[in-house]
């Protein structure tokens, strides 16, 4: 049974769900940072999937990154599996700006995330779910 | 028409092509690295190519990730676009281990990459394209 891992729980904010994944905002106001974790237990690498799901996340994760590069115009998506510290497959879609703190750095482990305010997550997460209703 | 970003060229070695990518080795002996390049123009995002390319990268990026996993017995795959300096699609498949130096971290922008030699180079060019013969 899938068990969304209690480390993506606590950092990310349930947006919605699509066909295979779950798709979750990064609880950091730095960057628009959205994740998306396939509801299937015990997979750690993309290629564990079944053909038919790896070709499933692919079309999810690519609606996931053109409508956050049009939603917030971004200079560039940083889409990724990396999975060092949460074993559990996550997919992230980071829209990166040239003016960004990181850039052009990758955004992991630099410095400390900046929680989003209860008012600016509303707004954000309304914004990508209209998004996420038109998949 | 494609060709490869003088970069990529610069950093990587050739080992062969798939249906869709071409296969390059990151010339970096801290860690087993390959990179798939869509032989497309004027290609940034993975969302840009078409659905049936998105679907053989998909194919061909999972093939990749599971015959290098298994080859160096990997901790972990890492498999990511990123693209911030290099904007031509590429697509980092980079064999993890708990012992390396940049571990748990991202591998980019981690001190200097160490050149295989010649010899080095020759031996795990020569188990990739016996990999890659088999997709």
């Amino acid at each position: 049974m899938f068990v969304l891992d209690s480390r993506l729980e606590r950092d990310t904010i349930f947006i919605g769900d699509l066909d295979l994944c779950t798709v979750r905002l990064m609880n950091d106001a730095r960057y628009p940072w959205v994740i998306l974790i396939p509801k299937r237990a015990d997979i750690c690498e993309i290629y564990q999937l079944t053909l038919a799901e790896q070709e499933q996340l692919q079309r999810e994760s690519c609606f996931i990154a053109q409508q956050l590069a049009q939603l917030v115009s971004a200079d560039k998506m940083n889409v990724a599996a990396l999975g060092n510290i949460v074993k559990q497959l996550h997919v992230h879609h980071v829209a990166r700006f040239k003016s960004d703190e990181a850039w052009p750095n990758p955004v992991w482990g630099k410095g400390a995330a900046v929680p989003y305010s209860a008012e600016e997550a509303e707004t954000v997460i309304e914004q990508l779910k209209v998004k996420l209703a038109s998949f």
